[in-house]
């Protein structure tokens, strides 16, 4: 082994890039900490699978995916490119596999209900007193920083940002493909090959060459697809509204010093706002679907039904609904739970989900994001959506989907409150 | 509804399959009972994720897929010949989706450590007081136990029983191209749709037309390569033998009376033999992971060791190995390892994995399995051996693979007991 | 055989869709008539394969394609459906099967050099003294007049044409994937079998269940990727430039009494308007690729030259080019064109590709096509634009792409014409 | 461009291996030259189309896929090594895109009736007055002349020569998976990747890493089914009876001055065994298809038979034969044809295909074929079929198929020659 290279290349087998190519020790050492093997814990799509039963990947696969793209990225397209400096590579290489690094358990509900951020923990891995900033430090002791850097989107060398995070970057290209291959889906398909082969290092950010244009309409549309066909599922939203109001439920509880028979030790920090990292690094999804299995037999019966919900996948039903003009039928419905019985808190949500499937430049704006620039044949930069008459369709307008939640099986259960359940089911218009 | 029929048929997003068709109330109602849902819980190739990071596939998948395969037999293939009772389908298509209900956490290893048989668990979820039964009775008082019958091979009709376990049944081809998929290996393919199509009940078997022969064979290597390839690949060993050592030390500090700072609970009842279905059906892969991560922190230096081990991917490395012609190596090695002060009981274990890739049949011998037959162009029936020369070539060859596992970071670490370690590596011939 | 089944279900291995199955005497017989394997020799994508190498496929290929998704839409979808009749089922499969009946060698081109229409030929087939109408009289005296009735569009049950042609109809799903299977690109994959389970027959037309909506979209989306980036890929364009000229320039010599080394007997009666089906069916590329073959040893040197060049893929540079705004330039190449000594009428050409990817409703209009129609859940009938933003984006807009067509290599030989072969390449921004 | 470099790397999108990599000028120009190019007029499997109608792919194809093959074992996997001299990079990409050039229109019917050797040609085209003859010089006068060795394996660097042509060379690992990819079996896939990453150059030869095995038998077996289930398809063998018969007849025919409506000009020489290589480049399949449907119409009523059954695929049906016992019936047939009035010269056809999947290392025998070796971890080579008890199975073993080929057709029409047909048809258990 020199100059911090294997004896011999490392690979794993992956369904998506065929095989991972590790060729660097730190490398090789980093897939070996403890904090990068926990992400074998907690799935890449949260509660997905319970709409999409192939969907039970874990980051762990698409972190080796993201690491993948970028390898090739830098080993094969921007090597000896004069602009490229080489001396950034394994920061690349470091920064794509530990990416998501601080992602906790269903970590969209988590974050939404304790206010955290898993890119804080990102970084409070990589500096902290970690195995894997053990490893980082190796290669020098300011190396852990500015891999840290990288993935906060503050290192000066923007080109390295892009390749990990800018609207067309490793990230998506991988959680893109993989999540359509677990899936099955028929969307999440665009050519990857050709657009890793047109990507250009230029001044403060990755380009593409104009003729790979289409390669990267396709990308855009996939990416549009996979985001209201897959990600905001409205089955997989009624699950992840069943999980955050269990970890609602669970936290008023523990507040209100309810005793539980399974008592949510692992919880404790987080639900008095003093989480460690330590504590954060416990946490994985075995650990939460213990709990919830555990509380299915809680006395509290709304803890209980949810867990029995979530565990068993008796989810929420739902109608399209806009909370934005039907105000005065929520609090109508509102009422009307109170009435039946059902605790509205709980059993009658209202989710929103939006995307902004590409956007240009809008400097000084919330959100700002960077724009994708063609590398015209004269060498000028375009932006794409000047360029492209699909992604100028589609470019700058968010698409917003909302949906109410509740339980019907309790609502056509007439051996109570038969008339205030009645009474919801037509305005719900589910009455028969 | 009509017949038990769903208003609409239902599907499930499948990347093998495509899609899994529901039309019968009866296999939903089935689906959504909690018995089964727990199969989510429960990878379909136990320790495999940590060789193969794709791998991470549950049973509920590859259960549903059974299901399709044999719906398609059914409803596709079989449909409308005259040696096929149509009342025989929805049977079938029950115990296709319930053939592995009655798995566990990591069943390979706990079948051997607790001496559990997963297909009495199966006749138990199937007869006992559960969703599943309550689900099949509304079929008929004993179409639940016709279910069992048909998962134990006892069913009359032996056409029921071979599409299920035979040597060329729908669980193997479901598996056999699902692990691949999982993996991404390029075993696993072979042309299912043609054996489908050549599949014809005849008599008491299910037998193949001689037009198909050759994607039989194909199957048949499919299968050869997949076993050596994947399931018994030796990394995977070798976290399915810490996992049992896990098991093993756990179970002696238990009956020894040690003081877990995380007690066991969910085990106590294995622990004491004393397992009850209720019981059972509340351990699940979280529960298992939950119990591993609390027990890094126990006192006890083998178990906190060996559940780092796993939890961490810190496997034991291996060396061929042949009990049979090197038991004193195997005695001079327990003698060693002792004297280094790491226990053989934990640290020194023989794994050995055979496979029989084909047999003819062999009346009254252990593992009498059941022939492949074709059927010739004038209607004569022939077992495929005698057939095809690539079957011939490995019918009846158990082939056998013996590894020795140990860990070889204690055994480099002489900063205690160097001598004694030094030796160890010797005779493994691991020393440089 | 009964009622007219064969015997025994037959199948085709197809790439496309694993098996075509026929189960009908009727189409079995079809597909061995000469005037079907005649397809066998032209090719799906005319001048494609010289663009993308394994576009070889041919028109007999796509035919049975087309056939193979009608007849899962009849057999599978629409069976049983109350507004669907049963009896024009046949009807469907023959018009699916022999829709492109008519096609000749490189149509595109031919039908421009020599006002012909394919569709015309294939009602002639169909209609006249040919094997496919001896079969199809079989089904019934007018039978064949109501095949070519449902091609032509003019049949009274819409739904039966719709499935034939309509904005998405089988002919546009299987050429989508096929040419995408054999090109190799990215594009062309949508989930077809998603499209046809919300596929419904209704009044008269087949629309599409609201729940299918999205794998619309990436349908016309994949469309939109396979016009642009391979039908109209510009150097297939250079090819088909080239072979149209050739057809020109052959035509003209044979008006001028030029004495050809290999006379062009197969082309007489279409060089003199002339004509007969049956010499349209000795047509076919074998016979087209024979005579350019032929002609590159001809005296003529821009037949010859032509002629080398198809052969030999030594095809016509290009540069974008306007001709509605660059008409003075054009005028300006002609004549300098004629300077150089290259005649502009077979070396100067512009081309221009154009493409409506999705068209609602425009009563009236030239090239009316009818809209997609989605089925919303209360029943309601909502054109496809409507509701979807993408599809929206780009309905009813042109989109237009113009290239000027030269050969490079004839403008870069400087060793006659210097000074106006320098013009010509400043005047195309080519000079160095 | 420096030293021999294109400027921009070239890519042919190509639907095995993605995309084929062109950065050496002189592959480009190679690929250019009309020799080169007339191989997209020659089917890489001949009339193989005409039972799998996905298998239209040219030779030209198949030719860039074993040049990128070569390319990247070249570049990537043996770049480095020390046995491995870089000189020879250029002479295998060479070698490896020109291998084919010699074949002609249906190779294998016109060698076995013309005994022409497609290998002689390629020798000739590389060393005669050709285009690739003059670009090849342009790297050294004598690199023509190296590349015609490597192809006829007496070059002496025999690594060069075993990733050409060996048993698990390149020419082998494209055609496999190209066929399946056009025909669209199941056979034909293996984890190429893993192949090319386990090869090593050592000594005289190109040797398997050891823990590739599995991945090598997968490749042989794949080879097995390929050859059986597609390479020797009786009814393929049946369209290339009828070839050959053609072949025959028109020489006969030719020799005995027959006066052809269509005279057979570019087969003059060869019927009179005067065949140049300028003539050969003449032909391809264009041309014979010419002939063939022309032919149709020729009086000799054998001449236009034959070729109406193989332009409208008529085939001649077949029947199990074994020529080695069955030579009295074979006697009798064809005494009794002649009495039914079929001339069995060419109706009455054994046509025997036989493979010998793998062999070990015979020197001295016929057909000497070197074996595979694998490095085994100790650096040792072990014969492959040593090693893997599945190749061992069928290593060595020939096998033999025997079909007998007829007009079935012509046999059922009794309107002559009753009793004789009757008769026939028994013998060949055909009446019912």
């Amino acid at each position: 082994m020199e100059n911090g290279k294997l004896s011999e290349e490392k690979v794993f087998k992956d369904p998506v890039h065929r095989y991972i190519h590790v060729r660097d020790k730190l490398i090789w050492d980093l897939i070996g900490t403890k904090e990068f093997q926990r992400l074998r814990r907690i799935r890449q799509l949260g509660t997905t699978y319970l709409t999409f039963h192939g969907a039970e990947h874990s980051r762990f696969n698409h972190s080796l995916g993201v690491y993948e793209i970028v390898r090739r990225i830098v080993d094969d397209i921007f090597k000896g490119r004069p602009q490229w400096d080489d001396e950034e590579r394994l920061l690349c290489l470091c920064a794509a596999l530990l990416h998501d690094l601080g992602h906790g358990p269903f970590s969209h509900s988590f974050e939404k209900v304790f206010h955290l951020d898993h890119e804080d923990f990102t970084q409070a891995i990589i500096l902290g007193n970690t195995e894997v900033h053990s490893v980082l430090k190796e290669n020098g002791a300011d190396f852990p920083k500015k891999v840290a850097e990288v993935i906060a989107k503050t290192y000066e060398n923007k080109q390295v940002v892009s390749l990990i995070s800018s609207q067309i970057d490793a990230d998506r290209m991988d959680y893109l493909q993989r999540d359509a291959y677990y899936t099955g889906v028929s969307y999440g398909h665009f050519d990857m090959e050709r657009i890793l082969r047109v990507m250009r290092p230029r001044e403060d950010q990755v380009v593409i060459k104009s003729s790979g244009m289409h390669a990267v309409e396709d990308y855009i549309m996939s990416r549009y697809q996979m985001y209201w066909q897959v990600y905001f599922h409205p089955v997989t939203r009624s699950a992840e509204v069943i999980l955050t109001k269990i970890l609602h439920r669970a936290k008023r509880l523990h507040q209100e010093f309810y005793s539980f028979k399974h008592s949510p030790i692992h919880f404790y920090s987080m639900f008095e706002d003093e989480l460690t990292l330590e504590d954060y690094l416990k946490l994985d999804e075995s650990v939460i679907m213990f709990y919830f299995q555990a509380w299915q037999d809680e006395e509290d019966p709304i803890l209980s039904d949810l867990c029995r919900r979530f565990m068993n996948r008796k989810l929420f039903k739902y109608v399209e609904f806009n909370p934005n003009v039907q105000m005065m039928t929520l609090m109508e419905l509102t009422t009307l739970f109170k009435k039946a019985g059902i605790d509205p808190d709980y059993y009658l949500v209202v989710d929103s989900s939006s995307d902004l499937p590409y956007d240009f430049y809008r400097p000084g704006e919330e959100e700002e994001r960077l724009p994708i620039h063609l590398q015209m044949s004269n060498g000028d930069l375009r932006e794409l959506s000047r360029q492209s008459e699909i992604v100028d369709a589609i470019s700058g307008k968010r698409r917003t989907d909302h949906k109410l939640y509740f339980p019907l099986d309790l609502l056509e259960d007439f051996s109570t409150k038969r008339t205030a359940k009645k009474k919801i089911l037509e305005l719900l218009n589910l009455s028969n």
